[in-house]
């Protein structure tokens, strides 16, 4: 790509070195810029910048955070008892919007996965393992994805904790609500039949 | 969507007032950028913001430039009377790459389009039409895309210039190289047939 500017194709090498934009996404969203009042681009320049200097992650959960210790940290109305291990800030964001989980959560900023150089020492695992120790934590949810690298870091923390006398769980994996049994995958509808749960307790649901 | 921080807040919102990027994909790019090192975020925020601030229009041809006059403009190897007219910077990038036109361009800044409200008077044509009124160009090359819109300003432009005695030309339409006949759209097929070339002629290319 030739470039007619050096301030445009460093825009544009800049831009495209987020996930999935490429060289001709990077150009288009310049030059919208470039058609825009000045101050777009000032206003998002400027928040993106404050934000990377400014962020924080609470201290106990390692969610993002303006303060020390997150909003859900600190709220009183939570169940500390019970806590939901999720792999990023995009999870906590998901469950809190079903509105139906009142624990608390913790963030590993990642799985184990050794093809990209990840393993436990990467992720927040000791501090959670930390928590179980005080004592505090009643129940533990794993709330991965269910991939290899989900399970293999599931199972990981399960070793570590195992011998301490709290409840772990794992979110239902199912026939998605709404979906058509005959598109389901195999693994899928199999262990939505071995965990199948009393109809009773599903039309309360 | 309930952000933990309101700076990751800012950030997401800014950045999904880009065209094609929803709240989904602002907040995948954001978070990216918390797991890379701040130097990247600083560079990209440093590269548009110095972009959207220096960044010059060339004043003869109005394309993207770091001087007053692009490098395409004060080439003196290029023939300055065959101007190309098209839409934006892209079409000129997307030219340039071809190798094939050795003339210069003339960029208008978009399309006559009374739907979004954009007029000839928020385009460059009259500095076109006062190139052609001062005698230098000898033809004029419609360079825009084969929509209402293009036309329409393809007309609006010819109309203008029609007393002045040039040449004026459009790239031609047909179908694509390497493209099946059968899944060509009818006009696009039926034009190809109409101005098709000599034989010997093609074979040359």
């Amino acid at each position: 790509m030739e470039f007619s500017s050096k301030l445009l194709e460093r825009a544009v090498n800049e831009m495209s070195q987020l996930p999935g934009i490429g060289k001709r996404t990077a150009l288009r969203l310049v030059l919208h810029m470039l058609r825009q009042p000045k101050e777009h681009t000032f206003a998002l320049s400027e928040a993106l910048q404050t934000m990377r200097k400014d962020v924080k992650f609470c201290k106990s959960c390692h969610n993002i955070s303006d303060v020390e210790l997150c909003e859900i940290c600190s709220n009183p109305n939570r169940n500390a008892h019970i806590i939901c291990v999720v792999e990023d800030v995009r999870d906590v964001m998901a469950i809190e919007n079903t509105s139906s989980f009142k624990g608390l959560y913790h963030v590993l900023g990642g799985k184990i996965s050794p093809m990209d150089g990840i393993g436990p020492h990467d992720l927040n695992i000791e501090s959670l393992v930390g928590k179980v120790k005080e004592g505090k934590v009643k129940e533990l949810i794993f709330a991965l994805s269910s991939t290899m690298e989900g399970d293999t870091t599931n199972f990981y923390i399960f070793k570590q904790i195992q011998d301490f006398q709290i409840f772990t769980s794992t979110i239902a994996r199912g026939i998605s609500v709404g979906d058509e049994l005959e598109y389901a995958d195999e693994i899928t509808l199999g262990r939505s039949i071995i965990n199948r749960i009393p109809f009773e307790t599903s039309i309360k649901l």
